[in-house]
């Protein structure tokens, strides 16, 4: 399986638009050792022609146009993305379904619980079905095959890993919680093998959930804020990490220390908030990470297994 | 009044992520004499701080970031937005509203029909409630003061003036066309009497209209299509331009020979389609546009008035 981090920042990217917290400030000026992300979203593919992407941000426009595998070939109109594989039902990870609606229809892969927040609170799957138009499929629990639109196997087999969660913010008031709120996929090689585990969002580390993220060749992982304190210790809000569903890197209870110890080739943190320390390269957060045998996932960044 | 065009490309962009027509692959390979856009966004500000966003597109939070003054200035988090202007409820001209929950409350300006498709077909105002939350304003017939959110005065006034217009595709069952569906905006500074027209969408060019349009110092205008059968032309689907609300720019019924004669000193194209011959510097369109004394926007574009 051929992986690309077309995204690698929490919603708003890296810098933030309204943002001057240090990291935004720091690399909007360039006094600090950092580079820019945009909001997180995974492109994987067996056979480097028929692509997955994992969410779909609000920019997925341009960062489909930073790789090509994406765009068109041959026809006048056309693109490689074979399907979107949704994680869950926040913005961030959905608004750009929206800006694939020029495509053709696209084939959505989605619980029943994210197609119900995305319904009741956005008219989400209503407003495509005016332009291109959607299938929506629920992910599988068990390993099965990844069909292509045409129903053709793409030479992946994929699975939904159910994390604790809860309904998005703009629809918690209409929607109570439902299992299948938030989901990692593990996404398995059918010729090599390969074995891919992506959580880009983990309010809570379980035994179950460890065993699954140890259980896999590279796993991207949810690293969106350093500490449970961050934003008010910035004096942004009032929110803990934990309100926001999710749990910090840091400390002695975070995901550094629970997913260090993990016999993983490759793990990477993805969906990394502006604020967060480690997005400097030269930070001791960033040091700390490193020590983990872990990464700070960057835009661009591409591997195989 | 400052105007800034932070994007001037139709909703998809320039080059667009699906589409390999000989201008978006051009522009990709670099093999044709043309700059990118992003999809159509205008910031005007009289007095350099406060600065109001006519439409909100997908990628608002890239448009932001290219501009330093839309930016936080002091605080931690802050913007120099003070409000946003709708002139319809298409998803090229609203989705960025989203983007923007981050922020302070918005101050946004819609007519009743654009407010009422956005609720009917997206949930967008209940689904912003959840985060920022928004200050809804009709804008006046008649030219009125345009304040800033806390109640003071921005140096500026402004009136809608209604166009021909229907809902947008996606509420096109639910929502029966209405007055207000499409509006052009007119902004005058208070001081210097600079008048700016902006009309990115027209599906007809009028007797009235063509009077608004002629009494300002700038305009800044619907270039969507060059001509009625652009799409159909190049195997991109059948609709025609006029299917799809535009008036094309070329012919004997086009904007161009309407507008070129009209007696003002910037008359600029905006909002221009990745499949219009125009974008292309050395384009026989494109000679016509100057030959007809306008011009085609290109993003980072800045003049005041």
């Amino acid at each position: 399986v051929r992986v690309r981090l077309l995204g690698t920042a929490a919603g708003g990217g890296f810098p933030q638009w309204n943002c001057a917290c240090p990291n935004c400030d720091g690399v909007r000026r360039g006094t600090v050792s950092a580079v820019p992300r945009r909001e997180c979203c995974v492109a994987v593919s067996a056979d480097g022609h028929h692509w997955f992407l994992i969410n779909a941000p609000p920019d997925v426009r341009v960062q489909v146009e930073s790789f090509r595998p994406l765009g068109p070939a041959g026809a006048v109109r056309g693109s490689g993305i074979a399907g979107v594989l949704l994680t869950g039902a926040d913005l961030d990870q959905v608004l750009g379904l929206l800006a694939l609606r020029e495509g053709p229809r696209l084939a959505i892969h989605a619980t029943a619980a994210v197609r119900h927040s995305l319904e009741v609170g956005l008219s989400l799957p209503s407003a495509l079905d005016c332009f291109a138009g959607a299938d929506w499929q629920v992910p599988p629990e068990t390993l099965a095959p990844l069909l292509v639109r045409d129903g053709s196997r793409s030479g992946l087999a994929y699975a939904a890993l159910p994390l604790p969660g809860r309904p998005p913010r703009y629809a918690a008031d209409r929607t109570a919680a439902m299992p299948g709120d938030s989901i990692a996929y593990l996404i398995v090689d059918g010729t090599t093998g390969g074995r891919l585990v992506v959580a880009p969002a983990i309010s809570a580390l379980s035994g179950t959930t460890l065993a699954w993220f140890g259980d896999c060749d590279a796993l991207l992982v949810d690293g969106a804020f350093w500490d449970d304190l961050e934003l008010p210790r910035l004096g942004i809000g009032k929110l803990r990490a934990t309100d926001m569903g999710h749990v910090a890197v840091g400390g002695p209870d975070g995901t550094l220390a629970e997913l260090a110890p993990l016999p993983v080739p490759r793990k990477i943190y993805v969906h990394v908030n502006n604020t967060n320390p480690m997005l400097l390269d030269d930070s001791p957060e960033r040091r700390a990470v490193e020590r983990g045998g872990m990464t700070v996932g960057q835009d661009g960044c591409e591997f195989e297994m």
